[in-house]
């Protein structure tokens, strides 16, 4: 299914999409996955989280702000959506550049059935155990191409890769997409990272891991070349980025998207 | 007092509202309070709530992220709240989708005297023993009209009632008031119930409760029109809620209230 | 070396920015420091901090929501970057308001080597030991005039103050560097002073204390008169700041400070 079919069947739903995620984001996250049509719901305590699972249409794990109590409750999330066939999406904000982030994706990844994994290339690449460098939150170097690098992590994690960067890739270990839509401004505000996580979250609620990565990065990368149209810099272009989400015309998203 | 007179007194005293709320809406609970003309304060460790109570005068729990360490916190400076006359709000944020949500905040009602509770429709039913449906934080179904529901919740609670929707119900169990101001945009960016809460303490802090949950709902349903009046989508409109509520104008802000 | 020295060096360098800070604000001093240039990181696990501090340029320590975790956190990065040489910026927010937020403060001071203590003067003046009032995180009073508590502050506590307010005072305890930039509104968003703070951190990574703490009040000044010209309000003035802050030029940025 294309971009635009999956965000017209994802309207209609109104999938809800647990996310347990970063304190920097979870605005942002929340805002982007009411845009696009989803209800997001953020909920952590160890007490809840597998009942709000149960809720759920698709789980989005992010790392940007980790700490144990936190890392259990994804962990045991994680579990329960697998156990219940909801599917998960992990960011593994920063793996590669401290020890405690690099092991607790590979912590999740071990124990939880990953759907997608959805990262920059030097947190993909140091997942795989590809030369990497990361600096923060920021990839600065990947001994890969992305596109190979998406196969690669895929086939050996056994999962949908999703690795983006100027241009996106997204790759199930056989074929890649190429994703070219998007602006430069997109790394200019925080988080956009992570809101293509959680759109990737709510579109793998209704379609599978490649179409749903895909048009999750369709979607925010149209949404991002329109609200650069009339931003005078990262802080009208972020509040136009939300506009740009709701106003994506199901119709029409398939003719705009740069996907090969 | 209508909702214009305690605009006019809110933005003479400036009170300081104590906020121990959820992490996704903090900054714009804050910022809203700001805009509205109080002085937001954010403290959560059990080790100073109730020393900042005192110095308070509304206090805000909200459970939107709750975890066992925040809620003893939220009873603690509940109960410091109590014994200084500080009037507290609640919104039971989720109450209804999980055991863990609707559990705490039946607790916080049993030991914190709350004045005002604030939520949707699927909380308060569910708070109230009525049916009801709550998917994530988002209200689906709740067993009874939403005027009957304030008005129920307020019996049996013994407090006054804030149930919020297309149109907003307050009740302290005899009267209902009616307030029909808003636009469709404030579901659609997170946090406008958070939102309406924090709101709600600032006007309660210069007001008694079934005047002051009303005031807010109004201050709120107003500046939602004017900010809907040039938006483009939810990122826009968020932006333009809090100049909305910044320039709301107490001299006419009663002349546009929709209360009945 | 002046603002626009170092605004021109901070864009070339991109240095990494490490930030402990409050929940409340966490996405505003990230976009903040991406808008003015630089890289932030957000970590505070126990179980990381030293190990990101190893990657950064500066370290941004602040009170805001403070709780035992994040301040044994903050000492622990505080102390690492002590011993690597990275410069430690405090923000001690609401010191005076609770003893918690007053003894975490002096706690932090006495352990870690700040370089600069960025705060309100209610805030500063109580951890000079000068009376004063403080009403959450609002400073209300302080016995001492903003310049002369800026230099107090410096010889007391052995570091640079950096005093804000409708005119800023910065001081390493001889000279005082006055800031006139700014516009009334950025009291109106919450969490600039703590975008002071992040910027302070930002422009220390690249210069001495008192140029870089005096370089980031007039960023921050000049930025919120930029936003402030077509600002309806708040909410637009605050996207409108980072728009600010992205498009400073740093040719014409010394023209525009007004630093005496």
């Amino acid at each position: 299914m294309t971009a635009g079919t999956l965000l017209a069947e994802l309207r209609e739903r109104k999938p809800l999409v647990h996310q347990l995620t970063n304190y920097v984001v979870m605005n942002e996250t929340a805002n982007a996955t009411l845009a696009i049509g989803a209800l997001p719901v953020m909920a952590h305590a160890r007490e809840e989280v597998e009942e709000m699972v149960g809720l759920a249409s698709a789980l989005v794990l992010n790392i940007g702000t980790l700490e144990p109590a936190w890392v259990d409750s994804m962990l045991a999330a994680g579990r329960a959506a697998g156990e219940r066939g909801v599917p998960v999406v992990l960011d593994p904000v920063g793996a590669g550049a401290t020890s405690y982030r690099t092991e607790t994706a590979r912590r999740i990844l071990a124990e939880v059935p990953v759907a997608v994994l959805r990262g920059n290339p030097g947190e993909v690449a140091t997942l795989v155990g590809v030369e990497a460098e990361v600096r923060g939150v920021e990839s600065v170097r990947a001994g890969a191409e992305p596109a190979e690098l998406a196969r690669q992590a895929a086939r050996t994690l056994g999962l949908v890769a999703s690795v983006t960067g100027p241009v996106d890739h997204v790759s199930d270990g056989e074929r890649v997409v190429a994703v070219a839509n998007g602006h430069a401004l997109l790394g200019a505000v925080t988080g956009t990272g992570c809101i293509a996580s959680a759109l990737t979250g709510c579109f793998l609620a209704v379609g599978e891991p490649v179409e749903a990565a895909t048009a999750a990065l369709v979607a925010l990368g149209v949404a991002g070349e329109d609200a650069a149209a009339g931003a005078a810099g990262p802080g009208s272009f972020h509040a136009a980025l939300y506009d740009g989400l709701w106003n994506l015309d199901p119709a029409t998203l398939d003719g705009r998207a740069r996907v090969s």
